[in-house]
């Protein structure tokens, strides 16, 4: 936990940020942890500072674990605020577990950064910890380590025997929901690259939704019981709900202009809106499967957990996915989802 | 589980060795897990390809968690062939799980890299895999994504309620052992950085000790309910101890001719034995404690496990490190143990 061992030093993007703060100082990797990264740990039996963490275990409960590593320029952009970046961290590995059903329990954080900045890490410790304390949950150990700068969170979580969400539940005639709405991020990234532009308002509001998603534990954990399949959306609507597919083997028609937006991505054009909900990416909203019989119950718990949800389609037989418009014709699938190495 | 997100890309050190390599062909991110990191689980609920792994709860386990993450030309130089640094980068981690006593159970691995390099990503995939098989656990999930090169691991273990080792445990009157050699890594990294030379074999036998660490599980098993302490030596026996004995509010005092060290370093003047043994760091042995009573339970471990383990000192009341040599004359403490940001 917290370990380390051998040479050089690297050259990142953001050394050219961090030139430009104002209090740089250095400190060694103990008092590093000490300092931003250890604090009591209230769910563990052992937390930062042994070899591992401890925590306890349940018979009636699976362990759910999965980790998200984000590298700038790929996951964040060098202008993102740190008290953001803490945030995102966390909260794309949050999002893994709302999609599983899973409760957040524990995370650990590995950190490779070219330097000890202290301005980075006060803001960056400060959002990630804002995120868990809304969660509950701890910081129970992790690493440290000088190199370009990388993040790697593993978030565990509980799931009681047999009731996660799984990508291969969903059955012929469940509806397909999206909670939250669908493009922003990927707005704020086009103003980024320069290819449009917003006025002030507007933008702060999608370049939040990019570097603040809201991960849907709440509404996750409600929903327990009453979904058939989730997947949360990381690389696009598309491309990720197809997983859902071909792990259920069966196929949907999906009503692309019902797809929920936010009022500032809808009122760009209606090619830049199915981009955005339909192959954005960064979205970290569930797409989740139900039957019909659960419609009140989902839309109680919708609102139970303030998330908006809504209904985009339903799930077929004839395997693929079908994009209808509000006319109920067809729409071409021209966009492709996000793949790092091919992007 | 093996999700994504946006951008640019980097350069890193490998990408020399990278284009001289044979075949470089260019896959995406989901072939890419296809093809080299999706195995059938054997002890997960559900394995790769979901959004979270499931692992079964036990009420009489306790969950032992921890990560480490490895970056070029820190933890590993450029010259490493892939399938050892497949193995080392589960041996570091698999080395934390031994300190705790932990039995190894699962894993996740994110990795970060300039591009899919097929060829390095077969090598490591080996040797990962061969040594997960050697310990019976499964790759459960992780992420891939594009970036300079970068691996983090974090590792799930079980071990019994209350039976864990921790750093705070050593009694005065404990003996300090320590299992296999000392220095072995450090002496190869010398050789690496051009400050002497060895015979090709004696060479390959340290240079094997840094790339292709073996994690002393098997041992640690085996000493479950005989000792009161333990830590794994990653940054150099003086500091890793230095923290058993604050966590501990203890003192010893350690003979340094006794430490174990290999005929190669044996071989080499006083002071780099020295050096190597006390301060050289990635060398992965258990030091632990444990009453005297134990002593011949200890060596039975040993014997079963067959890895050497040897007595180098006692716990005392008085706080601090001794260090003593064979005459019982005090010895200098001017080697530091290694520091990531400081080194």
């Amino acid at each position: 936990m917290w370990e380390s061992a051998s040479v050089l030093t690297f050259v990142s993007i953001i050394e050219c940020r961090h030139r430009l703060q104002a209090t740089i100082q250095l400190m060694g990797e103990f008092d590093l942890i000490a300092r931003f990264f250890t604090r009591p740990a209230k769910n563990a039996v052992l937390g930062v500072g042994d070899d591992c963490a401890l925590l306890p275990g349940n018979a009636a409960m699976q362990c759910a674990v999965s980790c998200d590593m984000l590298v700038e320029g790929r996951h964040f952009l060098s202008t993102v605020a740190p008290e953001r970046l803490g945030h995102k961290a966390l909260a794309v590995n949050l999002s893994d577990l709302a999609a599983c059903g899973a409760k957040p329990r524990a995370f650990l954080l590995a950190l490779a950064m070219p330097r000890v900045d202290e301005v980075f890490l006060q803001g960056f410790s400060n959002g990630l910890f804002a995120l868990a304390d809304e969660h509950g949950i701890d910081l129970v150990g992790g690493d440290t380590t000088a190199g370009p700068l990388n993040i790697c969170i593993t978030v565990l979580g509980d799931v009681p025997q047999g009731a996660a969400f799984l990508r291969s539940g969903a059955s012929v005639g469940d509806d397909v929901y999206v909670s939250g709405n669908l493009g922003d991020a990927r707005l704020a990234l086009e103003v980024f690259r320069g290819a449009l532009a917003l006025e002030p308002e507007a933008f702060e509001a999608v370049r939040r939704a990019m570097e603040m998603p809201q991960p849907r534990n709440v509404l996750a954990l409600k929903l327990r019981g009453l979904i058939s399949s989730a997947i949360d959306v990381s690389d696009g609507f598309l491309g990720d709900f197809t997983y859902v597919l071909r792990r259920s083997s069966v196929g949907a028609t999906i009503n692309v202009d019902v797809l929920p937006r936010s009022a500032v991505l809808a009122q760009r054009s209606a090619d830049l809106q199915r981009l955005c909900t339909l192959a954005g990416g960064d979205d970290y909203e569930l797409v989740f499967t139900a039957p019909l019989q659960h419609r009140t119950a989902i839309a109680v718990a919708s609102m139970q957990s303030g998330v908006p949800v809504t209904c985009v389609g339903c799930i077929e037989a004839k395997a693929g996915l079908r994009l209808i418009d509000k006319q109920g014709h067809a729409v071409d699938q021209k966009f492709a989802s996000f793949d790092h190495f091919k992007s």
